[in-house]
């Protein structure tokens, strides 16, 4: 795990090596310095599960064979689009949020220096996705799905963040935007395709799979996302700030987060109104009043008991398809994020 | 004339209403209307060159024969991608340079309500050029061309804004950072890509031509591309603000505009410490001096003599050219640019 994370990140030192060379446009010395510095920011610096999964999924689908060198440095580059990907979409989301910190550090945009010029950074992360993939797979019977798979995925991603954006400016006049259909929507668009789907989608491409023949598993991880984002919306009110690495803010933020929508809708009158008052304020004695009425609620009851259900179904799911290798693929998905502290 | 524009302006109704209806997504209502008009605001309100073009240039390819309904609305499709391509770098550079106006209306990031929403509004006009391509072109067989063409010229497109915003932020500093082949490299990569190459390589493509073979059209329309900048540069100054629309702001703005490199060139050391001392100042009175200065150095005149030698070199390429048609496209672009007051 340790080798195969190593041998990963040699990968990456590849890819941006090549990608500071690049004959379609001739760098300065400053932005060539620029570039690098803007990837060894944004790209390597996180848990990189999305990119490793790639060819985690690709070895299952394989039934556990041994990859040539060949199969594992491409898994390894189609891995690192979804990382390039996730740096573009992580470097703008934090502009649009106002954010100060990400991963442990400042937020690239603000770096003495960078400001919105992060706003061409991102457009930049977003165009590398193309040259890898064009560098390494231009002359492949799967090119053209490759593009067209990261395309439909970018869509649905930047659709998400675009409901993310709107329902939030409404939400904070108006809180009964929220609700669980809503939710679900956001977090499907925003986070479920490009962490769930997309890395499996790359393996089954590049072993040769017709994506079409496949919706069902697309299905699948889809729903996986969503719970994910769900565990991730719990663990934001009731996971150990030590455990998770920060201290969560959604309240305060007005976040259209899975509890203050399943609050929504199984709180009476009186209890709705204590919401309004105080969900999306700053002041800890707001958020301390939202935190109450959650556990007057019993949200972590709520909580375990979807996550309970949820896990049925996905198993259930899971075994009802026909192919072993793919089911292993799925089954190691669920495996990471059930019941998961962090 | 009349008639193609108004043609060319049905195709934008219904390539938005395909967009809006999107089975890649799950729409709300509220969404919906957020795009439609954003895409309103943002899209069709340009002078529309560069997308008419791709029809033009395609007839002409096509030795003038009359095209087909279905070429033309192909073509024209083609068109409105690089109109979205324009809006999307627009709405991006807009935010970026904190600007106030653009074609005459607030900047989309000034209204009430956008703000850096407009950031993912960028997004989602580049991923609107994907969605496109797939509903019309992904049957043909240059549908991969047309992929690969708009992901090469976006990545160049976004390595000149880079550059142009690194050198902006250094020459701030430093004037000496400006210099004719910077100021080249900027324009040629900023704009001369997808202004002059992008139109006539879609109109190749559509008529069956290997890029591949057009490097010395692609180098002439990149020589067109940098004149017209130099043009735009000059006007910015010299112009006639009635007849260019708007009153230059180059010189308070610090740009890296051809005239500052062309007299940083030029000037003796005396002049340069005026250049130096007024350059990039919002004041009128420093504005006056660098105009002065200009004047000084006769840059009326090299511009004029550029411009003629310009004119010459590319008609000497373009008569070299072994096709005639192509030849009618390239002198069709310099016709409409040779010369003009805006
Ligand atoms: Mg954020
Ligand atoms: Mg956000
Ligand atoms: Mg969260
Ligand atoms: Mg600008
Ligand atoms: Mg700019
Ligand atoms: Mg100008």
């Amino acid at each position: 795990m340790a080798d195969l994370k190593s041998a990963f990140l040699n990968v990456y030192s590849q890819l941006k090596s090549e990608l500071l060379q690049d004959p379609s446009f001739e760098f300065t010395d400053d932005s060539r310095q620029w570039v690098e510095k803007m990837l060894d920011y944004n790209v390597p610096g996180g848990k990189l599960n999305r990119g490793l999964s790639v060819i985690d999924s690709y070895r299952l689908l394989k039934d556990g064979k041994e990859l040539t060198q060949d199969e594992i440095f491409l898994t390894s580059a189609l891995g690192w689009c979804i990382e390039w990907l996730q740096a573009y979409f992580l470097v703008l989301d934090d502009i649009m949020d106002s954010s100060h910190t990400r991963r442990g550090q400042p937020c690239w945009f603000r770096l003495p220096n960078v400001g919105m010029i992060a706003v061409n950074d991102g457009v930049i992360l977003r165009n590398h996705i193309t040259r890898i993939l064009k560098n390494h797979f231009r002359g492949k019977p799967y090119y053209v799905d490759l593009l067209d798979l990261f395309n439909e995925v970018e869509f649905q991603t930047a659709s998400g963040q675009m409901i993310d954006l709107i329902t939030t400016l409404e939400g904070e006049k108006d809180l009964s935007k929220y609700s669980l259909q809503q939710h679900r929507r956001i977090v499907q668009y925003k986070t479920a395709y490009y962490s769930f789907y997309l890395p499996v989608a790359c393996a089954l491409v590049m072993a040769g799979e017709n994506l079409d023949n496949h919706i069902d598993v697309k299905n699948i991880l889809v729903d996986m996302g969503i719970y994910f984002q769900v565990q991730d919306d719990y663990l934001d009110c009731f996971g150990n700030p030590e455990t998770i690495g920060k201290i969560g803010t959604d309240i305060e933020d007005f976040k259209c987060s899975w509890l203050v929508v399943k609050a929504l809708e199984i709180c009476n009158e009186e209890q709705k109104k204590v919401l309004y008052e105080n969900y999306g304020k700053p002041d800890p004695a707001n958020v301390a009043k939202v935190k109450a009425l959650y556990n007057e609620l019993n949200l972590k009851g709520v909580f375990e008991d979807y996550e309970s259900k949820s896990y049925e179904r996905l198993v259930t799911s899971i075994e009802a398809h026909p192919s072993k290798p793919v089911q292993a693929v799925l089954k190691s998905f669920l495996g990471k994020i059930y019941r998961r502290q962090k």
